[in-house]
């Protein structure tokens, strides 16, 4: 790896750090951030580690009107041995990356990414959560500054990377969630933005969460944009289906985003011989298997909740109850497994674990 | 109207004005905005105009992750007596509160946010260009701000107001436009976001925009996201064809905008007695029309370009010129309609003119 030049500033004054058993997701921050600028001409520049701090923007800047940005999401995990551990962060910007071109938003030097995120991380080191299940979240995210009321791609960026602190995802033991298949909403469609991590699908599918939510669900299975037909995404996540002892995802196809747990997921189960296919999969056929009493088990993968069961779906005022609404052997190892590796108390056949 | 309270702290120190005779678009701001905070539990509070000003917010503010904002876009004119003329802004208001229930922000009062805009044109009255074709581009929106990475609805909003004064759109006289048909990328379906005017859809929007102006043309017209057949909008502006006498536009669909713009043309149309029907139509018809010589016509609508003639669509490797890529009879009359309408030199038949 190259040298890469960051400048460091650290904080004089450190937060009080909120208590870490009783963490909830997304609300503290550490005591530093990453920063780089991007000039139309001068490319990115000026890469620097700094005190947590308020981001200043002119009320024109064009994230705050047309919507230019990506993000992404990984974890940090610390050892029993206090060694840091990263889950394919590679797979992350290069994701960012990709998402970037779908926005015209200029690439990012990967390797220049990964190098900050790992001083940033040595720096708040001090911030990782050590306690089962916790972890250090990583935010990367884009914006585009420049103070113009116009749609066309912004002469300026900002690159930041900020660092949360969060609990145990399952508090009390895995509790597989109940979903409402989404009829009326879209969240992503073919030659949309479905497959770039990018603001507005996030816009764009809260309507739908909150109608579910209120009728008692906690997420919804979003079909696809054209027929509303096929299975997409589950909530935030991928999502996979045990039918008749065959593992089912829906292919990427433009509109999924594709996940790093997703891949993780697939390349697991073939290790352990279980046949994985991605193709397109209809909510009649799910619909069809569950009667049939084939449907043995659904999940959800994602950053946050690595591993998040399915316990019924909810399709034109019928319950489709998956295996009594409990948590499914495979389910069940493939998050055991996965946090392991992740958190270093399983051996890493696939090389995916970097240490800070 | 009520007596709202709005507060007012004036600027010490004003900035240098740019030169009104070569104004571009969306570069230059005034000297004051409005802004006005939501809190959960509290709704909206301390409206107030404050000079211009950089917006502070934390990095994890939603804005910047989830794209959780809307915005709107409406004009005022000087008239030759001084008086300044807003076109129909309570549509504009109406509007921002369709797009916020779609958006899941709270509705905001639209008495309130009317009145606040008189009161902020009238402090930056200066600033209003009085040449022919220039005016005073107001931009209304609203961003999620609260400091938290969870995909759900902030509990925390700021809206704003800012004004900036902005040229004449067609500087050497009405100049028609060519435009790629777009068959890969698409701005929005049914069950997104397209009827709401928010940062997502213009997003999406910036590829397809991209590579159509790599090729020569300056904007693209949008299929529908099932059929990827069925006209949807072009650029950022509703569409209108004049086919064998008759005009049409898109029906409203959930995925197109409801122009105001577009409503105004209708209503003009039919108070001329010209036959004006709202329906699907696809990109086939167009081709047809046009091969068989029917294709008389066909004009953009949106606040910026007022009425924006199209002279060519480029469609599977063929030129489809219209009118020999002159502004057509309807065009310009539509355009020296409204603009009069609009500037305060021609009646106003409908009452669309406020005066401030
Ligand atoms: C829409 C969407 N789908 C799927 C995923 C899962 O991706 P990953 O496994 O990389 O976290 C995410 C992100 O977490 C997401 O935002
Ligand atoms: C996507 C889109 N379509 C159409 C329009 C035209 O709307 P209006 O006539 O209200 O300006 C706009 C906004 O200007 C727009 O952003």
């Amino acid at each position: 790896m190259k040298d890469y030049k960051i400048e460091i500033n650290l904080t004089t004054k450190r937060k009080t750090k909120p208590q870490f058993d009783r963490l909830e997701f997304g609300k503290h921050f550490t005591d530093h951030m990453f920063i780089m600028d991007y000039t139309e001409g001068k490319g990115w520049h000026d890469p620097r580690i700094v005190p947590y701090q308020p981001i200043t923007l002119d009320p024109a800047a064009m994230i705050f009107h047309y919507g230019q940005t990506v993000f992404e999401g990984l974890k940090a995990y610390l050892t029993k041995d206090e060694e840091i551990l990263l889950f394919r962060p590679e797979q992350n910007m290069k994701r960012l990356n990709r998402s970037n071109a779908r926005l015209c938003i200029p690439q990012i030097d990967e390797e220049l990414a990964l190098y900050a995120l790992k001083q940033l991380i040595a720096i708040d080191r001090d911030w990782i959560p050590s306690l089962e299940g916790t972890s250090l979240y990583i935010r990367p995210f884009i914006i585009a500054t420049e103070p113009y009321l116009g749609v066309a791609s912004s002469k300026s960026y900002q690159f930041m990377i900020i660092l949360s602190p969060v609990g145990a995802y399952y508090k009390e033991g895995m509790n597989p969630v109940k979903i409402a298949v989404e009829s009326q909403y879209v969240r992503a469609v073919a030659g949309g933005t479905g497959n770039a991590k990018t603001a507005g699908n996030y816009a764009a599918s809260l309507k739908a969460q909150e109608e579910a939510s209120k009728t008692g669900y906690s997420q919804v299975l979003w079909l696809d944009g054209k027929e509303n037909t096929y299975i997409e995404e589950v909530g935030s996540m991928n999502i996979f289906f045990k039918i008749n002892g065959e593992v089912i995802t829906p292919a990427l196809n433009g509109s999924i985003l594709e996940g790093v747990t997703r891949n993780s997921v697939i390349q697991l189960l073939r290790h352990w011989n279980i046949t994985v296919v991605e193709r397109k999969i209809s909510i009649h056929e799910i619909h069809q298997a569950y009667n049939e009493g084939l449907l043995e088990e659904a999940f959800g993968t994602g950053t946050a909740a690595v591993i998040s069961p399915i316990g019924e779906f909810f399709w034109k005022n019928e319950k489709l109850v998956i295996n009594n609404g409990e948590t499914g052997p495979l389910s069940k190892k493939l998050y055991d497994s996965l946090t392991g590796i992740q958190n270093g108390t399983q051996p890493d056949p696939f090389g995916w674990v970097v240490r800070v």
